[in-house]
């Protein structure tokens, strides 16, 4: 294949710029538009025969919107002959939807996937998967990358981690708290956590000694943060002394900014710009890491054919 | 199989419970909700192993979310064991990307088709699709209702039309329009149609004879209203009387009602409930005429091996 | 792909010569004959492996022979390693197989498109279908060209266009005397055309006015011409003074030749070689516009991965 | 399924009749025709909407056409929602083409075996393949029925088999032929074949003693005879007394006929009705057996669930 | 579908002997052997036209060979028109191959769905997978059991369980140790388990209060023990008393039974029999709970078309 | 694609070895462990992505695992972006499965031919398989070399041929013997086989005459031997004087090396190193002949996209 064409959706626009320039690339123009039935319409500007190409879309809110935007990106991609074409989900949300813990529900995660190869999708290229499992839900060949490297870079700059802990939400699914704890050489705890509702859980105990700790919460996402202050809450009632929180997509969905923005002793809020966040949700404390060169070092090396897991000292 | 089950999705739950009524059959219960990072989550409420599965769904705005929705209930469906899921979509609204008009677009109609496959749709049961080759778009069985019996009885019972004329808006999809003439005994006569954007068209002609005509104007769809607009204008500059305007699909999407509304030359609106159409868009001279007994029988013979092509003296 | 193989089937060998010589490349021989119980064999007599192979073959009479040539040529290909296959059709003749216009028939349109994936075309090159929506059949990239360009530029060379006005001869279908119309800067007029049966056709009226003026009448293809008789003494009864006819695909088949013969008002018949015209079809008044430029610079840029939509100011 | 439905299309109609004697059943009509640019047109006059349906159409020549209305019937009944469709190809011919013995050629048999998959066979039911690994050319279940004991039935009522062999005429294809002398308790021997064209053998040696014998010539498809005039030279120079010789599938194409009747030492040609044999081809020494009763049999089984091979003590 | 047909690989015969006996049903038999040169030959000997198939086969130890009987019988029972075949997998133990942790590696537990699916596999019938996530892998619908209720209601049974605690030998994965903890009315704990290899795991901390408690140790599958032996130092170390030890899949593969029979502090190892548990396995202390019940419902019912779903209260 | 990257699994890594040295490339290092429940575990340790991947494993025994290994490194092939994926198996044992001779059994052949495509296998290279219609049950492109050139420059250079025949054990399957025959210009004979079970075969009658001749054997696979002590007795009673016998794939399973080395009349053992021979089954009389220079040119070949069968005078 003769060169790299990237093109993205409405999802996050600033980010595959940002890709872009680190890759010494023009981002390819989109136009995107609804019939007036409300179809939606999508023609891409640039020609792609025979190009290598990139479509940048994280399944970010309004998430059916983004990921329509992408099938037909893809479609429009294969149509228009392009050589091969990759989707690039920075965050894929369905992730969560990874197994049948109710009768006659759907698992999305495994349904959005095949949707994708349908459409069109060559390879994935995708970040922090709620669960490593659903890299199997993906017909065509994934790469996986992970954002804990750049969290722990962070961590490790900010310095003073002597007494801190890594804390996961949820003990059933604790595996990345544990790899970063290993990272930054610290011990780790976890909540058992017991959802009620999609946005209530119950934290009914912290299983680890939390007592007098600098506590580090790990997440994978950070939605409307109930979750997280159900946490809070039992990590101060057991001794936690200084709170920070750090998760690799940031969605603060509906009441997050607010709770977050609430309480006074939460130091430190972490994330990256796997998702778009506005101005307005940008709190005083918190601090959004970069993941474009990760993504664009990602895309050099699978047009080049060059490894990616030598990219990651430790995988996920 | 054994039975018959009826899911609807949020598009129209009254076309739906309508059906049911008409097959003496209770709507099965759907549980349709989000989760706090905008991913969707469908549980259908009712059992349906080895069930005949219905899924009742037009793709009426937001068409996106409505479409995602059916998706996810097909794919429950499937794994629910269904015995087989047909997805009743009385306007299939991706029918109009039915061509490639422009460089690097797509054909959507065709997309959607094989994604609804890929969920795993069996069967699909429509109506009126904008052009009749977008049938060949499915790999499914497709069975393709129509509306012009029930118009056309409509504007028979109305009476009074010896001296009227049938319109097509558009002169290369004239069709549907001869065929309802027929039905009628009546001319035919069609506009001239240049399309300048998705929302604006101009009408250089009017290629038949109105002067002095009471003139009914069959569309497939109104969305906008915008070439109905154009096109009543030129039907009074070339003398025609009495206006009245028939579609199947009426979604009166933006400034539709408003346009419609203020033109007091215009007699009667005819439309169908193939897309909910909620109170304050019932305009005083607007007649919404029920295509559930049609889905209905159509569902109780294809759950009976019956012929549909028998249920129509003629087929557009 | 190292270079570009074309071999051709017994459909159009002179067409493919044709398309070769533009390119500067030698067909590739092809063996084809009959088992002695009638089953075909095909051997390709050049090696393609990695080649990028293009199979040039019009749906011309007889049908099913080429169609079935095609077939085992694309699987030949497949078998023998070719880079990419990629089916040139400059005449798909199953396009008009492109709705259910009748209870249990086939939309063989679709049909056939799926054959010719399942025997291993990659690509279709082809022209002008039937209606624009059969390219919504092929599940493959189709690079879909016109000869309106063609068609557009004999007439302005002919000249003398002033009183001429293009007709359709199909209300339902006349897009494309629509575009040719703009082309040339000319009223557009229509048939309404009922059909009785395949080679029946009643046009009722035309709408349009025809009177005096000098009729170029499109269609994109002439079968036995039963539509054209038709619509002719229809033009005349309304006034028209000359005729023409203009047409991307000359099949000519039964009774066609003696029909147009035997017309001493017909002026020109203009069509193209997308299916071969042998001599004794070749009418005096009868001008054959070579499409084989189009095809080769189609296969060049398919080649090099160069954008086809730019090869014309306007598609249809 | 509720019942079964038989379609025939123009290979046999009267093997379908006649098998649908059997069964009790009425053959079912089907309009075929051409459009008037040579497409076909097929159209199933009685519904078969989740009805079990058979399409009995062995691959007599002209071979591409009856393939082809095959492959569109094939289509019909699955739009048409038959509830499950069975190819009954008596003599599947393609058979032939069964492995790539020249560089750049189709294993056709494997390639035909998909396009019916494609074209919406859920079954095949056929008799005599060429060579028996042809069955695992196709992705759907096969009943592969024989005429060996239909065969065999006819030499035993003809009695005086004593002095009598069985002779292969191909020493690379012997099984048959073997298997037909165990039924018969006689001896068997082979001619050494050298194919040097499609219709040209020459046969060197024959392997096995025939001298003063009275030979059983086994073939699955007399063709054009050419093997069968060869080896009949070959028996008679190292003494074989009378001659016989049975096949399957009796297509006489070409010169058969004449060569035969030419041949007075040829005291019967036995054949079956898997293809149609016209009167002007009947040989006065020459008996068609009908498989119908077998066909009709299996046919009644595959509906019922019965087992298909417990109809046979010995399956070759 | 008329009947349920049970067949059974050399997996596990008693336990498909023993769910055949609960539905009343008598097991098919089947002759599986080998060709001299290795490969495997499979044989139905019942008749399964149009039946409901079964096919009980867990994936223990030969995994190799017994996954391949599967496949091939999969496949034997397609090609023997079965109606429906359903795989019953009670240990699928390629669930474990459930993500890529390290670089260049296979997902297998996707590859072998996808392979089960492409020899035929109509359903999956299994129990307690590695990870839920694994759900996702197939393509076609799973019917998801577990033990939990089995292996709760021998603990309530034992009684004395009012100083007793659940623990999770791995802190991230540890869903089904608080889902039995829940059942059981006891709190959780978890160890913090860092694979070294395969077989060769440290324990380095216990996530939890264990002092003075008597503990039930939960793990969904028990291969070697070596995590288990890790774990039991460690829980002995924080003060644990009483040990017990239960599991759905008692694999007891390599030095299991010598290092869990030297352990005299082990009160009780409690397993089912989805795998096979020969006599010179069973400790004293080892108890085996029969899943037949469960799987002879699940087949009751998938039969019947009645729900799965409510046969368990509780799901994980 | 960029370069060739060569893989082994367990079956044969000598001859990988040997096909390297050929090529003059570095074989690339694979891990294949078990897991502690016993499934398989299979690393690909250089980075292939972009490559043309070569993976060479005839299926040998333990034929089920040596599958089972290639499977899991094409999926990981196709995981780890492999450019194009080859499956190399100089023996596919499993074509001895190639037709359905009795009722409920599998043709193994198609349906391992399937399950290395679903795997990711894109391209198959192999030798001599058991019957040539093998071919047909891939999908996907077949390069299929055979050893007779090999074989027959053994014996041209052995010399002393005058008096020689070339004998086939079985009748029905005769195509190589007579290929073999005419390269070494010697007649050939038959055996006349009738497999009682797998190993036990009787071979009733010898076709032609071998009174005298020193007698060439040959077959494509030894397994046991059992066919072969059964010919040779045979022959001897007929005369034939020296024996010897070649195969292309020396399996010499079970007794077969304690049969052969107990028959002092048996000349000369000639084989290929398809698969491996151990030392201790070399009896004195062994000839094995390599096959690596043939595999490395295929791959040299595929890799330049340069033509396959211009490597065979003649194919079989």
């Amino acid at each position: 294949m003769r060169d790299i064409t990237i093109f993205s959706g409405n999802a996050h626009p600033e980010l595959a710029n940002e890709v872009c320039q680190y890759l010494g690339l023009r981002l390819s123009p989109v136009d995107i538009r609804r019939f007036s039935n409300d179809c939606m319409y999508v023609q891409l500007l640039d020609s792609c025969r025979e190009s290598d190409v990139f479509l940048i879309q994280p399944l970010s809110p309004p998430v059916q919107e983004h990921l329509f935007e992408l099938l037909l990106m893809l479609d429009v991609a294969r149509g228009s002959s392009a050589g091969r074409t990759t989707a690039v989900m920075p965050h894929y949300s369905y992730a969560r939807s990874d197994k049948k813990d109710a009768p006659r529900i759907s698992i999305a995660g495994r349904l959005v996937a095949d949707l994708l190869q349908t459409a069109g999708a060559n390879r994935v290229l995708t970040m922090t998967l709620h669960a490593p499992q659903v890299h199997g839900f993906f017909g065509v060949p994934v790469d996986h990358l992970n954002a804990l490297s750049v969290l722990a870079r962070h961590f490790r700059e900010r310095g003073d981690l002597e007494n801190s802990i890594v804390v996961s939400p949820d003990l059933g699914n604790a595996k990345a708290a544990a790899a970063l704890a290993r990272l930054l050489k610290l011990p780790v705890a976890a909540g058992s956590k017991q959802r009620v509702s999609d946005d209530k859980v119950i934290i009914d105990t912290i299983v680890g000694d939390v007592d007098g700790k600098d506590v580090i919460v790990l997440d994978d996402e950070i939605a409307t943060g109930g979750t997280l202050i159900e946490l809070f809450d039992r990590l101060r009632e057991r001794g936690a002394r200084r709170l920070s929180v750090a998760c690799t997509h940031g969605l603060f969905t509906g009441p997050a900014i607010q709770r977050l923005g609430a309480r006074d002793d939460l130091d430190e809020i972490v994330t990256t710009n796997t998702v778009p966040i506005p101005l307005e949700k940008r709190l005083p404390n918190m601090t959004v890491l970069s993941i474009a060169p990760l993504l664009a070092e990602a895309i050099r090396r699978i047009h080049n054919g060059e490894s990616i897991s030598s990219m990651f000292a430790e995988r996920t």
